[in-house]
């Protein structure tokens, strides 16, 4: 499954960890831009394919609603960060139809996991292949599936070179975004055949899989839209790369550690769907935590007495530990990187707030 | 389906309807130009996928070995003809790239469609569903597919952005990309979902479906790599959009009347896998032909006796001979535009023969 931990729960701007007044009213500003691009632009999209048949125009609501029930806009948001770091042009509104792109981009990519993995629901609502046979009955479900993920794909292309920007700019980003596109399936493919095998292996999967997508993707997309040199390109390259992995194995920790409260699903979740991440694989070493976590990973039916058992084996063997110590190596990589990028104070001030606010979030 | 009549058979080359020998060269030269690029460039990224993991480079070896057994290049032909026409520099070395990445496109769009409908062979080996099943067994088979499709996908945009013009024609022809990605999917639910209930239904969904990547499409991205007007542009829309539906209508006449020595497959393949082509469509509103079409449309095993049958009432009611006239009007539409593209003669002399090469073969 295709981690979107920014779904639910409190915003980035929102949240009270270490984000300044500026940066929480830039998160808003720019969420707002994106979703006055995103709304019309797929208004306009719904009806040519209303005009196309009934069914062609049944896809495309899909794709409408699942994109626009699309939570936070994390990348959106880091994409204008990086692109007013880099002293970018005429502000987010330049580069809201590059972030309305990228939130297209994801709606292909959850389409098609939903599918492979069977998953029912997706932002609080119905997967898209779940409302696919619900229109169109079982038959036909899996086709319209691959055919609204396909859909959804053709858009943030389409939307993507609506971006009012230099040509020579959009070039260099599209580069970026198909790299971007290329990384995320590699992961895919590691990640459904189950073939990562240590921790290592995990996080190398996890930063083709979604720090490519998540963080990396978004800031060099908006690097190279700001026009940003070849060495800053670079520097932000550093910066993004283990930031994404340190917000994956937060998320990884918040699926077994975090407060239901807060996260907004059973801390148990990711146990018993049987998801092998950092933390999981980490705690297989130990032969006690093993036995553990024999008895829940994967069985949707274990007791709350084995969840419990195990999750304190995870502690216990030191796995949660050595995970907390990597994303804090991890994020002192990106900070150091990001000092190297030479930005100007106000371009530090963005993008400096999104360390904290991906690796130490509690949702 | 989608229709890929330019896999078997000899290439446009190598036919003898009224191309000249400068227009073979041509051919020829552009295929060889084509594969030059695919070749290498495909290999260096089944290397770079295999250095993720075994799995990923299998994946990839896939795509790579479906794409080079591609066929006639048709559509890189039709590109690179469209832009010497529009007067393009740098000769087709320059759009090879281009050619290439929509030939990759194309990959990604027939790995998803032979999964939807269960097509097992694909240009003379096994597609890349029967593949992937080979490789993983039937339980990933289906993930792995949908993979290797947008992995297909991901290439042809990296594929893209790598042709050696300047930005602002790149700009122009990817916005021409996305609408052709866009059609082909609005075209595929139809098609599906096999609402098109009428002959000009049929046509509709066909002009979406297939004339829009296999002509449209690549006429059109040759002429904005070009750098083309946008009154040469229109003219050439013009001429590509009746075109494109006169090929398909064409392939649809040769699936049932063509001679199987030469379109190397059986004359009743299209009906027997019950095919809704425009000929059938027109055929079913007589009534003696669709009694005897009811015997055999969709039965894979329908008699010999029964298909000849069914071909006699469809040429006796008139219907082979409407969808006849029709690719007539929609020859000379394609030609007249042709003329109103006010293309110098050299120019004139690749795309002219195309009309012919793709409306009168015989395979």
């Amino acid at each position: 499954m295709v981690g979107e931990t920014d779904a639910a729960g409190p915003t980035p701007g929102r949240t009270a960890y270490a984000m300044h007044q500026d940066f929480a009213h830039f998160v808003a500003r720019t969420r707002q831009q994106v979703e006055g691009r995103l709304s019309p632009w797929l208004d306009a999209r719904v009806a040519e394919a209303r005009g196309r048949g009934p069914e062609v125009g049944l896809v495309a609501d899909g794709v409408r609603q699942l994109t626009l029930r699309g939570g936070k806009r994390l990348r959106a948001v880091l994409l204008a960060a990086s692109y007013e770091a880099c002293e970018g042009k005429g502000g987010g509104a330049a580069v809201a139809s590059a972030g309305a792109a990228v939130e297209l981009f994801q709606t292909y990519l959850l389409t098609h996991d939903d599918l492979m993995d069977g998953g029912e629901v997706r932002r609080g609502g119905p997967s898209l292949p779940a409302r696919m046979r619900a229109h169109f009955g079982t038959a036909s479900a899996d086709a319209m599936s691959i055919l609204a993920g396909d859909l959804a794909g053709a858009w943030a292309q389409r939307l993507f070179f609506e971006v009012e920007l230099p040509a020579a700019s959009i070039g260099r980003a599209a580069v970026e975004f198909a790299r971007m596109h290329e990384d995320v399936i590699a992961g895919q493919v590691i990640d459904v055949r189950g073939s990562a095998s240590d921790a290592q292996a995990v996080e190398a999967m996890h930063a083709l899989k979604t720090a490519s997508y998540s963080v990396r993707g978004p800031v060099l997309l908006g690097a190279h839209l700001a026009g940003a040199s070849a060495d800053r390109i670079d520097a932000l390259e550093a910066f993004a790369e283990p930031l994404g992995i340190a917000f994956q194995l937060r998320d990884d920790i918040l699926g077994t550690f975090g407060d239901p409260a807060v996260t907004g699903k059973p801390a148990s979740d990711d146990l018993r769907e049987g998801k092998r991440t950092a933390l999981v694989v980490e705690a297989l070493r130990d032969a006690r935590a093993a036995e553990a976590l024999d008895r829940v990973l994967g069985r949707r039916d274990a007791s709350e007495g084995d969840i419990r058992e195990a999750v304190a084996r995870i502690e216990a063997c030191g796995a949660l530990g050595r995970i907390e110590a990597r994303i804090a190596d991890l994020t002192r990589a990106s900070r150091d990187a990001l000092g190297r990028a030479a930005l100007i104070p106000d371009g530090l001030a963005l993008l400096e707030p999104t360390i904290d606010a991906l690796t130490e979030r509690r949702s």
